[in-house]
């Protein structure tokens, strides 16, 4: 199978997270996280729902994937490593009362010969449990387990130019799901046709490159539930004259590019069209000043004059890192552009800037994925930055 | 918005929940399992990559959901809680290195007056991290936190009639999808194409009641890779003589009906349909004896002397419960089709029978979501039994 990235990218990946380790006096790292078990070894399969890891040692060149064994075939399909360094555990480890993958994990750390060493661990990230936590120490009592939950995810902040390619293709096929779904939005039809059309789009993709399933379905409140962001979809009919969120994201290889448009069935009121102009003004002030060197919260701060004219208060994150994904989540889950926040944007770091504004009965959001560049950003999608009228 | 539960549902859901907290000598009990909390809460929201809870007092009728604020008005939507037992965080406790959300978690277990008592804690469930832990035992010093992980999926495992009839509806949903996938399935086409329509059929349901995004993906591994389960779908072009294994599930208000199929493009030699066949005998084995009273290793038994008759021998589960479920999975992780597990069936639980077969270079998968009865099972998809040939 094609890999998506040269072993020249991965190796560059390695060193990069060995650097961090080596100032930080770990010998050894462990991630159970599926975005960070991609972003080492390439591994690509729904199979998290059992414990699996990706295992990086100071004194090997590549790490080694283990997990369940009907996945380590999926693992050798889909990651660069080499037979030796991809383990499978027996089906008896899977949901036991007896015993437990993470003893798995434990016996490569021995056989690698880091059981007494400072070892790496994300306590704060998905999938790591406490229960492995709790089966981690008892199985290497002589470690010292070192807590380095989101450094691989602050790695993967920067970019690589393959990576990018990714993102567009990513944001090409965003751009057909909100084209499909803002095509079928009308009073009277059914909300979930609008979402089966959506990911259709979001799977077919282009004749050229399919799209993969998103970390996050496509969220698409309607009506008096445009108050709250994280819904899907229901057996429910447009009426006329309702706010229709779409916040979606195409997905190739892993790769997001998120993007948020709102509708509007009928014919908008003139107090409503004056939110949507301040809104959009506020995205185009903080597209206007992004670049590298700047910080989070200083764009966000961009954001908040804009508002602040209009006549508006409100303190909250509009921006975050995106890119690698699995379920539940397409973030990086490490910055945030809001006031405190004072992380310097650098170049290629790729960020879904989500501005929105809720003034009952009135909700109205509006977003770009953007990639930071020395003189400013640039973003990847094609659609128009409006309110879509149907 | 409609509730796909009557309050009372959840209330003896609450009561056997509150039975079983007697019996382990609890005081209250928090989940942070999104499949646990929607069956107590009714909550559904793809917002868990943000940690979030549902807290039972054995002192209150009503559980707590706490999460974050903007999700809070989607909690309004879809729990059966009174407001007052819906409580938001602030944004600044999201991806904060100084707040974090179990801080207020534990801020209502002080209120409940349970921060000296005996708490129930999932510590080997999604999406419990360590960190949670960490911050639970700081956050509440006095307390006793207690493992129950698993708890409460075991009272899941019996389903309420209404339950069994979103399930079915799911079933119909299944077998819309996977029909779309043996229609378009033929040498000369894309796998993501195929997988496009799948999703289609998915979501968009039938003309009555949609589906819902599903906890697992479409798994479509095909050609060599058919050696692992858990591959979506690619670029690839499908072949003449080629094996395409398909399993994937509706989704319901959350609720799910696995099916697996398998397709064949081309002409099945001899050799692939002997295997076929015993395969096909070993799930009606299993079909005829399933009922309530047997246990879950004698129904494996079943599937492997029909197998050693064909000279075959496997050991490894062939079915789990299934049901309630979000991302990552819709398996209820508690007990397995397998050697050893001697849970008894009773009626009303819910398995995906899912017996496979690898012989290289062949392979065979074919499933049925069952109900378990007291005279038997009752199987929910009306698709036939046999190896699809296109």
């Amino acid at each position: 199978m094609e890999k998506p990235f040269t072993r020249n990218e991965y190796m560059k990946r390695m060193e990069r997270v060995k650097q961090r380790m080596m100032e930080k006096g770990l010998d050894a790292l462990i991630t159970m996280n599926p975005a960070n078990m991609n972003y080492l070894s390439g591994y690509d399969g729904h199979s998290f729902y059992v414990p699996q890891a990706v295992m990086v040692f100071l004194s090997e060149d590549e790490p080694v994937w283990a997990g369940r064994a009907m996945d380590a075939s999926g693992a050798r399909f889909t990651t660069w490593l080499k037979d030796e360094n991809i383990r499978g555990y027996d089906d008896d480890y899977v949901q036991s009362d007896v015993k437990h993958p993470v003893q798995f994990f434990a016996d490569v750390m021995r056989e690698k010969r880091v059981d007494q060493k400072r070892i790496g661990v994300e306590m704060n990230q998905d999938f790591f449990l406490h229960r492995s936590y709790v089966e981690l120490i008892r199985a290497l009592p002589q470690a010292s387990l070192v807590d380095v939950s989101y450094m691989i995810n602050r790695i993967r902040m920067i970019k690589s130019e393959q990576e990018i390619t990714y993102m567009k293709q990513a944001a090409q096929i965003t751009d057909l799901a909100i084209t499909a779904a803002v095509n079928k939005i009308a009073a009277g039809v059914r909300e979930s046709d609008v979402a089966a059309d959506v990911y259709h789009a979001l799977v077919r993709g282009t004749g050229e490159f399919c799209g993969d399933y998103p970390a996050i379905p496509p969220l698409m409140p309607s009506e008096d539930k445009t108050s709250t962001p994280h819904l899907s979809w229901s057996d429910r009919i447009y009426q006329n004259n309702e706010i229709v969120h779409l916040e979606l994201s195409g997905c190739r290889l892993r790769y997001h590019a998120p993007l948020a448009r709102t509708v509007f069935t009928g014919k908008p009121p003139q107090r409503y069209m004056d939110m949507v102009k301040t809104v959009i003004e506020g995205l185009h002030a903080m597209l206007d000043v992004i670049r590298a060197g700047m910080t989070c919260e200083e764009v966000e701060q961009t954001w908040r004059e804009v508002i602040r004219k209009a006549g508006i208060e409100k303190e909250s994150r509009v921006g975050y890192p995106v890119g690698l994904g699995y379920p539940p989540d397409w973030g990086e889950q490490t910055v945030s552009m809001r006031p405190g926040d004072i992380t310097v944007l650098e170049p290629n770091m790729t960020f879904h800037v989500l501005p929105a504004l809720w003034m009952e009965p009135y909700s109205f959001i509006i977003s770009e994925t953007v990639r930071v560049t020395e003189q400013g950003c640039e973003t990847f999608s094609s659609l128009p930055r409006e309110l879509f009228v149907r």
